[in-house]
């Protein structure tokens, strides 16, 4: 007490605040604080990467009934294990083995929350005082939200869109020092719709063993590709260099509300045990929350039995959409697109502001395009650069269609009135 | 390279082991390798939380069928919100405003994975440089481990066994001083099967206040008591103090795999608000994995829909296996229980080592029995208290049986040459 006034001895954790103030969530959370109430049109969101609502986008019945089976049989109500349950483990080593020039044993696999807690538990597992990692700009402002929050800190490599969003490697060299533990690339692409070929992997092992660090893939879009370039996992590298490949069943399977994942090590080598990284992702997982084992229970199922039909059904979808979203981006003269998607579920596209009247930046034009269209695409800050936008095509076509059609109109109302002769 | 030997510049991060070192899930782990795989007798784990395989312990078919429900019915494969999805957070406000004098509303509800997410996240939310938090011992080792990793000072009280195990609020008050941001409690018990009266738990909240700290009530055993003192939840003093009520459907529905817990802020004057604390575990919860969405979805039915007779059932069999365990050990000399257990599932008892011969402390004793009887019990060190040992008596009663007379059998074979005369 003081002066007869209560004095409580708490108050919030502030560094928690500055790290979450970067999320994608976020961002969204406030685009569609924006959105106005009275327009009774649909909401068209073009801003994440969730089309599990859409029907084109359901997910298999037999991954459905899977986990019902899983639920149904009772054996899974217990807590799972520190790891995740073994034939789950299993199952994502076959699973991930398939495309690999050697097999992965269930010991290089750590189940997890999807690949978000899968990127929580590298970054921890890594972290260290004065340590330093590289990500990519653009990239997945989740890593950043984690680096700030653990205090490692990261440091930026950009993307080159000119060069299909390649990794700029002059660029990593440049940045890394000795405190460098690990470079971050996500291919597919989030956000740049980007499908890395061998060649280029290739040069991203080589740069990472000439300077020591191990390379963290982010696969969480593996096998969503409808371009020219196959998917190619990090981890046949993983004999030159050792590799963390972090992924989900979120994306191909299209079910984000699961919450499984996976942390596994590529690495013939054994250097990951050797430096206690994999001890470090073992003590972070037995502190931490894990999967639903009833959900585990049906991973070996779902993973085995899924039929191709279920992924090319998904990828026609998908291509249909990338090829829509191309061909009405190029409609509108305020904005380009460098790079035509071929995997993952986004574009990048630029803004030209002076063909924009009254928009200040790429905030300012999803704030407005909120309010107006009721539409939601997330600004290019949000990823790392300014004045972009990353606009999600993994939309149902007509839905998508509509979206972009609502885009245009906008900039078309926005553009000034100078040059406003009406295109 | 240096040699010609690839140097790497990545290691494992030491804080992380150091935090993972003391949890009972490692202490377990430790146990169950020393098990003789030559034994062919059935395992028996009175070592935790978990009965949910014995058939007396099977969950409700109603929870099951709400969790399918709401798989089936596409609606929840979607990633969920940050702080759960609106109608399981309304559902769990409504179920705990049944035993509280005022009304909490969804927004003092945070879905958490489990009750063991909702630890991390309160710890997280209020820790800050140099701060403190007093917690019970014995206690729950998973608040050390996080507190550990977090860096926020651990001290700890003492329960008083010959007083039900109720809290030490002079230690309490001794180790408090101006960084001291909360306390814990844990009621019904985990370790001791205690269960807090109204008067007790009105003196915790007036001692509280007192220091100005807030209340971090871990509830996930709530009303799972069998004695003579009813649950009374720490929420009842919302209004002197802000609690914060830590629980799950973990144990009272017995699907600790479900992984669905909460965080629900008991503060009718808006004290964890102003402080800044909610937005800490906003903040927090958007940098960090979700409950799988459907079964989130499930929450309501399963909250709401529960008919009183399961719960009666699962009653009846603690207080059952409560009074097996509580005869069965007053036959064993070695080990004397200062409280029969009225709450939980769990009881403390001491070892008295100079009845034992060729047992050095319960960290030996519970590894032997681990060897010879094929019986995991924990031993008290992983709760802090040495030489004493938790056991889990919520098991088939027959299994339960089993488990002490192999315990009394060990004790037996154990017991010093000398007076070695047969009881
Ligand atoms: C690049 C990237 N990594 C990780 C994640 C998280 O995936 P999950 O849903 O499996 O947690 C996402 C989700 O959008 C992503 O885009
Ligand atoms: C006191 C206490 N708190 C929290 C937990 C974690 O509960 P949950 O399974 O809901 O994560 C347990 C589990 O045993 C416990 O005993």
């Amino acid at each position: 007490m003081e002066n007869g006034v209560q004095k409580w001895r708490f108050k919030g954790n502030e560094s928690i605040t500055t790290a979450s103030g970067i999320t994608v969530r976020g961002v969204l959370n406030m685009l569609m604080e924006n959105l106005n109430p009275d327009d009774e049109k649909q909401i068209l969101a073009l801003g994440h990467g969730d089309p599990s609502h859409f029907p084109s986008f359901r997910t298999s019945p037999l991954a459905v009934d899977a986990v019902v089976d899983a639920l149904r049989s009772f054996r899974f109500n217990c807590y799972g294990s520190t790891v995740g349950i073994l034939p789950a483990r299993k199952a994502v080593a076959e699973y991930l083995s398939r495309d690999l020039p050697y097999k992965l044993s269930e010991d290089d696999v750590f189940l997890t929350l999807g690949c978000t807690q899968a990127i929580e538990v590298a970054l921890s597992a890594l972290s260290r005082p004065g340590a330093n990692i590289l990500l990519p700009t653009p990239g997945f402002p989740y890593y950043e939200a984690r680096c700030a929050y653990i205090d490692l800190e990261a440091r930026h490599f950009d993307l080159l869109p000119e060069k299909g969003w390649e990794v700029n490697l002059d660029a990593v060299e440049a940045l890394a020092d000795e405190n460098t533990v690990a470079m971050v690339i996500i291919n597919p692409g989030n956000p740049c719709g980007s499908v890395y070929s061998y060649e280029h992997l290739q040069k991203v092992a080589e740069t990472a063993r000439k300077l020591g660090i191990l390379v963290i893939a982010d696969e969480v879009y593996d096998h969503l590709t409808f371009g020219s370039n196959p998917f190619v996992p990090m981890g046949v590298f993983g004999s030159l260099i050792p590799v963390i490949t972090l992924g989900s069943i979120s994306k191909r399977w299209i079910v984000p509300g699961w919450r499984i994942g996976w942390l596994v090590t590529n690495d013939t080598q054994g250097i990951l045990q050797q430096s206690g990284v994999v001890e470090s992702v073992k003590g972070f997982l037995n502190i931490s929350s894990d999967p639903a084992t009833f959900i585990q229970g049906a991973v070996p199922h779902i993973l085995d039995m899924t039929q191709e039909d279920f992924f090319s059904k998904i990828i026609d979808v998908l291509r249909r959409d990338a090829d829509i979203c191309y061909e009405k981006l190029k409609q509108i003269p305020c904005i380009s697109c460098p790079h035509k998607p071929e995997g993952s579920m986004f574009v990048m596209v630029k803004l030209n502001l002076s063909l924009l009247d009254d928009i200040l930046d790429d905030l300012d034009f999803c704030i407005k395009l909120a309010k107006e269209e009721k539409t939601i695409i997330l600004p290019g800050m949000a990823v790392g650069l300014k004045n972009w936008l990353r606009i999600t095509f993994a939309l149902e076509p007509l839905a998508l269609d509509e979206g972009l059609e609502r885009l245009k109109a906008f900039c078309q109302r926005h553009e000034p009135k100078s040059i406003g002769n009406g295109w």
